[in-house]
């Protein structure tokens, strides 16, 4: 049996917040327990926030901004993409400095700590994770692991869902090749997106509106270690750049 | 806090097995319980298998097959196609008949019953779903959602997550539209796909090449109705066909 357990009563997150003190002081927890953490929360704590009235637009974030969206927004996700793979009016799909794709570049309006500014993706969402692992190593001795979450629209379905972008302490595939049926047959979905449903598993407890920024899922029995650098696709077996 | 409970000891599925009746045997449901069952059983007991001896593959089939894949299973999955997306090699993306995307469109030649068979997707899921629930209230008087599931690929993110192919008696998504965060801003992401993300947290116990063939989320609070044909996005708005 999985339980996944909200982590209830936390309030605001700001610049410097402790999250392995937060996590700890709410949950008693267990070796093998897979923290997972908004990335919102992490990002505040981080202090990737962006001041709108300090940025100053290109010409092409006008252009992509027009006449209904704010060029400075675009101007921020801008700066934060590796490449812009589709862009409709100002809604754009990217690709981040850090390998993800997906809406704005992850550049988020809501639940901003203050009006007139934009929250970033952590800068580097696997070294967060390490450090809030370290960090929880340091105060209770239990062995867990992090995935810092977040809410990705998907080609094709409607809906986000959300997915890893950070992990540490548990492997973020499961590796299936090779592996073969009951009757020797090479099982079709060969590596499995472990961290990815992890995160859509907490995402239930969590809610986008309620002030509840992370989730334990305790009973998984995971072995190893990876990142959420695993889960990007290299270019050349990707049909759909 | 959400409990996720296997469906363990469930003996190999054959046409016309009763799911409802495997389900309850093995698991004493609560009324708001989600029932998750793989797509692979489901499909077994409907009966939604092929045998390639019986399959003449057209020229399309054969081109696509080369030299090194099998034409008569392409053929069955160009006849379970509305639309191919991509192809390389014997590799297939398609649109499903019955609206989804997924490779080979979802056509299976693992953990199939018989040497030399494949299973196919249900032929419709979300009726499927709402068969197992009537079957289940019947049986018991709970009143459970159901989601029928199967591991997907999608872009730019390596490994299968699973989804839902099939829902009945709970929302497929979330829709948040109109909610604002605690500034007035909307959200973001304004719709969640809360079916798949179920499917996905259900995955984590059901496993691959271990025979649980689902599994029980319980702890949810869902209120409303809603089908996996929710979930297909419309053409218009799809920026990656």
């Amino acid at each position: 049996m999985i339980q996944i357990l909200p982590l209830e009563g936390v309030a605001e997150v700001t610049l410097g917040t402790d999250l392995a003190a937060v996590v700890t002081d709410r949950c008693e927890l267990e070796n093998g327990d897979v923290v997972v953490l908004a990335q919102k929360a992490v990002s505040k704590a981080e202090g990737r926030i962006v001041r709108l009235t300090d940025v100053e637009p290109s010409a092409f974030a006008r252009q992509l901004a027009g006449d209904d969206g704010d060029a400075r927004h675009l101007e921020v996700i801008l700066r934060e993409s590796k490449r812009v793979l589709r862009a409709r009016q100002s809604f754009v799909i990217a690709e981040t400095r850090q390998g993800f794709i997906c809406a704005s570049a992850g550049v988020d309006a809501s639940n901003t700590p203050e009006e007139g500014t934009l929250v970033l993706l952590p800068d580097d969402a696997d070294a967060s994770a390490a450090r809030i692992r370290e960090g929880i190593r340091a105060l209770t001795g239990r062995d867990v692991g992090v995935v810092i979450s977040d809410s990705f629209g998907r080609p094709w379905r409607q809906g986000t869902i959300d997915v890893a972008i950070g992990v540490a302490g548990i492997p973020a595939l499961l590796d299936l090749r090779g592996t073969k049926d009951a009757r020797g047959h090479e099982l079709r979905s060969t590596q499995i997106a472990v961290a990815d449903e992890i995160a859509s598993a907490a995402e239930l407890v969590m809610g986008k509106a309620n002030g509840i920024p992370g989730a334990v899922v305790r009973g998984l029995r995971l072995e190893g270690d990876g990142t959420a650098a695993d889960i990007r696709i290299p270019e050349d077996r990707d049909l759909f750049r």
